[in-house]
This record gives structure tokens, C-alpha cells and sequence, in this order.
């Protein structure tokens, strides 16, 4: 793919975000495009391949929105992006991509084609038609329950934090907050040094979501919990556990 | 072994194409090469490192061949490229090496800085004497059978994939071909979304290759496939297990 | 953390080194910082981010050591680099620092942007005041003991590899060395090519220190060796295990 995209506009830098989402995990791969693409240049082109689909009718999309270019599968994959302004158009000019275009590897063949043709100067209205309906995921967001908030897991990083459906936004720190994870009260902390060794704690992360962590530990191995998880954030300090011990259970 | 290249060519455009080679595992690798040297532009210059015989007397070679240029160990990492036009340089000038030379890493203090004199205009005669007889891996190739082709899987892709040692110009889509792999009689579909969900079938890859895929799930695993196992391809249709739900045997 | 820094630094040639530190680990970070940040070209900017006291009161760091600089977490990551001549600064000046800046992802908030400026041509004294006291790790040196030197596992590498603490420069080949591992005594071979198929020797790696290594195999998993364990070298050869095949134990 890279090749690819060097073979059509030599002089583009390649940055390479992750490739660590789990195969086939459209959801996963949202959230990762929302957590890193704001933090890019504007005008930067984001090419997101979790495909699927690929090889079937399902469409190639180029995406204008929050002041950068995506190009992708349109099966949810930039669905955090249609919340604001956006436009998009599908991709069907066989000029801008490969000759040979497989079935199976999409990011190679059309995907990684259009960004270059796009950083190449190419207007995203010059790929297709625009498309009006592009597919959106489900996308988690908390609901108000019992005086509280409910909300879930929706990705574990790779030091085991549980990052959930919860913004930061619909947490204040100074109420004294106490979160439910899995059976256990947490209480809400400012960072991850400030959870005692063994233990669990509850804190604002770095993608704008609440977050469980266990410090210098994995919180999805300690709480046993797994995406989709429920998280209950509470107003009222609550939290019995957070000043014992508590059993490990790996 | 990228601070040794820029440390030598500091405008050269670093591009990693791929750190998940099973160690020590030569084969992979150049299948893995030819897969993608081919999508680079023209006058790349490609550096592969696996190198079980590092230290060793085994030679080290620059290669010009199919527009590229490839350095890396003579140990039949290049085969591929021996198919078509080649000519192949020992590598031995010692003004094109670090200064010291290790006996465990030469990625770092040959092959890099190789590729990095390469890159400033450093002809390829410069670094040694003309080599005629590199070192070429058996490649794996299909044989005739009963009216059939006989292969294996060459490799195992992130997905659980099964890449085989069957050349799509083998395989003529329109002959309602079935393929036979584990114990099981596959059908011939056109991409992954063609196979019903918790099944097996078989298609034509992005290498080029017959493979073998589960709808969204590994297919090394669904049917206990590794490296080595047979695949054949037979003339006319005799799947028997598409139409039906297969027992998961993970 | 990519993203972050070419938005500041739009020019800047983006290198990554390693993302395989185990989580939280420092000495291990160290390490591989140590050996491989002197192959860079001088003036190179190092970031380094692994950071489990994030969000607390540890300060961050801008280095000037051995012809680079250095921008990371004061914890000790940078002790390899303290043996020689150094001057540090706290990184305190909001300018150079992202708007909002998280309680847990300084790599991206501080750390990156920080490099960004000082690839700008930000002088290292504007960041803050100078620290004349930077976290220093006990580092691993090995002590003589009994006619020989009394090292231990440092590091285990992605072939299984045991780099130790006992440096090169303690080594003479020619003495007829025998290193004592896991209850096994080694000969000190030249490369890992020298090694007899299933058996496990001792070297000098590419980090300019003693190893241990299988041939094609997993020397961690033969010996049963961790981090920690102790690697005895005596002068003269003791080897006996050297010319039988021994006892897998994985």
C-alpha cells in the first residue's frame, strides 16, 4: 500500500498511526481515527483500511470534514467525523486507481491510490458522484439512569485500560464521582500514579473518555472485563474497595 | 540500522514494509518481498534483513533486477527476483560499511549503510566482485495431478489466510473449479464477503495466489492448516460443505 | 504523538525506533535507547515515552548529551547517557507544550511537542530552568567475583536473545572464556552460525555486550533464563555441555 501511494506522489510523508486494531473491528478502528486524526496538520489525508467488505458492492469513499480528507470503506469506519459539517464523494473513476484492481486488498488498489491522487492535487469532487447516505456505525454513547450515567467499554488500550463510552465532557472531577466497573467501586482519580499499586481507580484519559486503569497493571485482565463491559458512573463517593487490597484474578 | 542509513543519506524517505517475518524464517520473507517490491517506484531501493547466517561465511549482495535495487544476505531471500533479468555484487568494499562491523547484526553495520551509498549514487560494481551464482531457495510451485494441481500453503497471513503456492494464472474462474484443503472440499468465490458466515472458501489473493479464507474469521484455524499443507485444486465443481454450517474445531 | 509534532514541525523526518518496550519498563527503555540512539546522525532529536509516572509531579526532561538531544520523562530513561558530559532542562514553558494538556499522555501534550520546537530551532535553555539532578536508574554493571566477572540478564530480545550487563570491552576472545548461565556452562563463540543446532552459546552481540543465544531458537525459552538472572563468565574453558544435544525444557 505504501508503495502504492509512493508510486503515484513520491514526495508525500507517510505517517503510519497504528496497526494494531483487531482484524475485522470497524468500531475499534473508528475510535483510533477519532482519538489521532485531530492532532494532524489540517489538510492532512487519513487513510483508514478496515475492510471487511472489500471486493464486494460495498462502497470507497473520499470524506471533507473537520478540515482534513479521509478515504476508506464506507462501512462506519469515519463515523465519529459525520457529526459535524462533511461532504463526500464516492470513489469510481478507474483513472485513480490501480490498473489491476484486486478483490481483496482495496487499501493497495483504490484506497491508498486516491490519497495520493488527492496530495497530488486531485478535487475529491473529481473521484465519483457524492454520496449523501454514508454508512454510520452504532456509535456508544452513555444513557442517564438511576441519578447517574450508564455507559460501557468500548476499547482496551495495550497497557489494559478499559477506555468507555463515557466523555469527559459528562464528568465533573469535583463531585466526588465513584464509578462501577465489574462488580467493584471505583473512585475517580487524577492520573494513573495517583491509583494505589494492586488497585484499580477511574480517571479522565487521553482520548477525552473516562477511563479504568490499574496502575502498572492491565485493569481488563484485574476487572475481568472485556469490551462492551458496563460502566456505571455514580454522583457520590461510593468506592469501598479503593483503600484495600483487592484479589487478583489472573 | 535507520540511524545507520540516515547516518549516511540523510534525505533518503525511510518506508517499513513489514517487521512480522517469523524469525529466521527466509522464506517468508521473500514471499513477503515479492508480494510488495513491485507496487515501489522504480529505482527503489529495497533492504531486506533476515539473516540466520550472519557472521557466517555467507556473502552479502546487492542486486539490480525488475527496476530495483535489493541488499541484503545471500541466502535466497531473493529468489523472486532471479526469475526475470538480474545482476547480482558481493558485497565487500570496506568503505562502504560502518566502521566496525559486528558479527550479529549486519542490517545495521552492512546492509543498511549499502543501501544508504546506493541511494547517494554509489554504483553497484563499487561495492564488490560480479556474483553468478546466488543462493536460490526451492520456491515453491505447484505440480499437475490426476487432472488437477497439487500446491501447499506457503504462508499464513495476520487474518488467518492461507497464501498458497497456486499462481492465479493457474486458475481459470469460469471452470467451476473446487478446491481441496484439509480434509475439506472448498468452493471458488470472488472475495471474502462471498463466503457464508463461519465458513470456508477459497479465492484469488492480492499476491497473485490461490488462498484459502474464513468470512471474518482465520481460516488456519477453522480447518488446522499450516504451513506445508496441501492444497489441490480440482476441475469441476465437488464442493460438498459450502451449503452447510462446519463444526469450528478451535 | 505523530500528529502533534507535525503540526508544529511540519519538516521534520519522523523516525520510529521501537514500540516493543515492555509496558512500563524503564530499564528496558534504557536500553534500547542506549543502543541504538548513537547510530543516529549528530543532532538528532531522541523523544523517548515510557511514562508510568504521568500526571504526577515528575518533571519532564530536555537533554543535551553525545552530540543529540534527548526529550522524555525524568525517571531514569536517560541514564546511559549521564556517563558522560550532559546539561538538562525542565520543560516547563507552556508555549511549547499543547493547549490542553492530559493528565496521562504527555508523548503527545508535552513530549513531542517539545521536540517539534526544538527541531524549530528552539534553544533547550527556553523550555526552563536547568536540573542538576536528573533520576538516575541503578544500572547494571557487573563486579568480579572469584577469578571472574558475576553479571545478569538485561534484556531478552525478539529471537529469545539474552544481552547481558557484562560489556565487550570485559571480554578478551582469545582468553578461552566459559559463561555460566541457568546451570549450564557455555563456550564464547563468534557468531550464532558457530553454534551447534539445539544448543545455546555465548557472544558478543550487536549491542557491544555479552549474549546468549540458540541457534534458529529461543535461548530465553532453553534456559529457562528471565531479566535478573545471573551470568557468570570465568576465565578458561569449562564447557561441557557444549558438544551434546541437550534437553529442551520448553
Amino acid at each position: 500500500m505504501k508503495g502504492a501511494i509512493l508510486g503515484i506522489a513520491r514526495e508525500v510523508q507517510l505517517v503510519d498511526v497504528t496497526h494494531d486494531v483487531a482484524a475485522h473491528d470497524v468500531t475499534e478502528a473508528a475510535l483510533a481515527l477519532e482519538a489521532a486524526a485531530r492532532y494532524f496538520p489540517a489538510g492532512t489525508i487519513h487513510v483508514a483500511v478496515v475492510d471487511p467488505g472489500v471486493g464486494t458492492e460495498r462502497r470507497g469513499l473520499v470524506i471533507e470534514a473537520a478540515g482534513y480528507r479521509f478515504v476508506g470503506p464506507d462501512n462506519g469506519l469515519f463515523t465519529p467525523f459525520f457529526a459535524g459539517e462533511w461532504r463526500a464523494w464516492e470513489l469510481v473513476e478507474p483513472a485513480y486507481r490501480l490498473a489491476d484492481v484486486s478483490r481483496t486488498f482495496h487499501g493497495r488498489d483504490v484506497f491508498g491510490p486516491a490519497a495520493a491522487h488527492l496530495a497530488r492535487g486531485v478535487a475529491p469532487s473529481a473521484f465519483g458522484p457524492p454520496v449523501a447516505d454514508p454508512v454510520e456505525l452504532r456509535w456508544p454513547t452513555p444513557s442517564e439512569l438511576d441519578g447517574g450515567l450508564l455507559g460501557e467499554v468500548v476499547h482496551i488500550d495495550r497497557f489494559g485500560n478499559l477506555v468507555t463510552s463515557i466523555p469527559a465532557s459528562a464528568i465533573r472531577e469535583e463531585d466526588g464521582l465513584s464509578v462501577r466497573v465489574a462488580g467493584e467501586w471505583l473512585s475517580l482519580v487524577r492520573t494513573y500514579g495517583d491509583i494505589p499499586r494492586g488497585q484499580a481507580g477511574a480517571l479522565l484519559g487521553s482520548r477525552n473518555r473516562l477511563e479504568v486503569a490499574v496502575r502498572e497493571g492491565s485493569a481488563a485482565r484485574l476487572l475481568g472485563a472485556k469490551r462492551g463491559t458496563a460502566v456505571f458512573v455514580a454522583r457520590g463517593r461510593r468506592a469501598r474497595t479503593s483503600s484495600r487490597p483487592r484479589r487478583r484474578r489472573s
